[in-house]
């Protein structure tokens, strides 16, 4: 079981295709302030990876490379409808998940954690837009910006790695040390607009609306995944 | 000048070795959104570059492709060190500054700014651990999470760049569509520790004591810079 605060931690983001680049460099800009953690980014192969709108983050690991993770973290994305339906990357997952002492996601990455029969059982958030998909990976969708299950620690969607990657932060290192991270990204938000999906009715019910045929396909997705488990 | 809502903004967010990568990742992942924006990473060359942990991004753009840019954004971190010292940067920033709809930055991208002269008699914002500063650039400091004075918008540290981008999202396509986008990344933080300086005297003062050294030469460089134009 994972301890109250220690440090070493190796930390991999999953990196793929049309990722959310925020769900992942948000994350790791408060890892890599972890005294003692390492960061990796964990892709297919080594190499350049092209985010959802263009941004190129490159991979610094090999999924078969990676043997072991102390922290495993999906972030989220377009993306990860590719994901949901590629084996490799979900027995992979399956495996590292099983021995890391904290298997977490950001945005929708949750979806694929999932798909990978991490959840199941556990208590979990994802992006609001797919909250009501969770039950289908066998979790237990919770409304929250970070929800902790266990070992299981799962972020709200994009901006939302932020607060989970600093309270992840106290875990290992303990709060004065994540304190002083939040203070040195300067991290006392003041969002412009209202904070809040109660206050934007018509546009969550437009979005909903036009999501609808891409919730489906990743609904479908998630269920066949776990099939074929 | 510029108008309250147009589109087809063209966007150039500077990129340069050990930035802070969190401060161009964020108001990225904004603008990208921004119905009709392109934006370029504008680098010295084409190509990958470096960030302060290790992260590495790509440049879309070298500099000298570049005649004119709506809005040009300057981001912070360690590496503005060898910007504050470098030529051909701070001309070109002058030059695309000068015919710029918006000139912005985000943390310590304002002491290049203001190294290039885009200052001047302007009240602006930096990363907290260098506001004051920002006389030397012949800026007048002012305290904000987003200080807009004229055409110039500055933000301060790293995370300031979500409130920054959100706000300049606003100028560029309304409130409404930038309020979708604040839905779309689910900006509605909750940080895990009390927000505010205020909170941490004793953290806040071991800092200033630590980078005092660092602050010293960034002041020489600003300085120096002026000194040259």
């Amino acid at each position: 079981m994972p301890t109250a605060t220690h440090t070493g931690q190796r930390i991999g983001l999953v990196l793929f295709p049309r990722l959310t680049q925020l769900d992942l460099t948000a994350p790791y800009e408060v890892f890599a302030r972890v005294p003692g953690a390492t960061v990796e980014l964990v892709g297919a192969a080594r190499g350049p990876v092209q985010s959802e709108f263009g941004l190129t983050l490159h991979a610094t690991a090999a999924r078969d490379e990676i043997d072991a993770l102390d922290v495993v973290c999906v972030p989220g994305g377009p993306g990860i409808g590719a994901l949901l339906a590629d084996g490799a990357w979900l027995d992979w997952l399956a495996r590292i998940g099983g021995s890391a002492s904290w298997v977490t996601s950001v945005c929708t990455g949750a979806l694929v954690l999932g798909a990978a029969g991490l959840l199941d059982g556990y208590r979990a958030t994802t992006h609001w837009l797919s909250l009501d998909l969770l039950p289908l990976c066998g979790a237990i969708p919770t409304a929250g910006r970070v929800v902790r299950d266990r070992n299981r620690i799962t972020g709200g969607g994009v901006t939302a790695g932020l607060d989970f990657a600093l309270t992840l932060a106290g875990l290992f290192v303990g709060d004065r040390a994540a304190q002083q991270i939040q203070l040195l990204v300067e991290y006392q938000p003041e969002p412009p607009y209202p904070v809040g999906l109660e206050h934007y009715a018509s546009e969550v019910a437009a979005l909903r609306a036009e999501r609808a045929a891409l919730q489906a396909e990743r609904a479908r997705l998630v269920v066949a995944a776990r099939q074929r488990r």
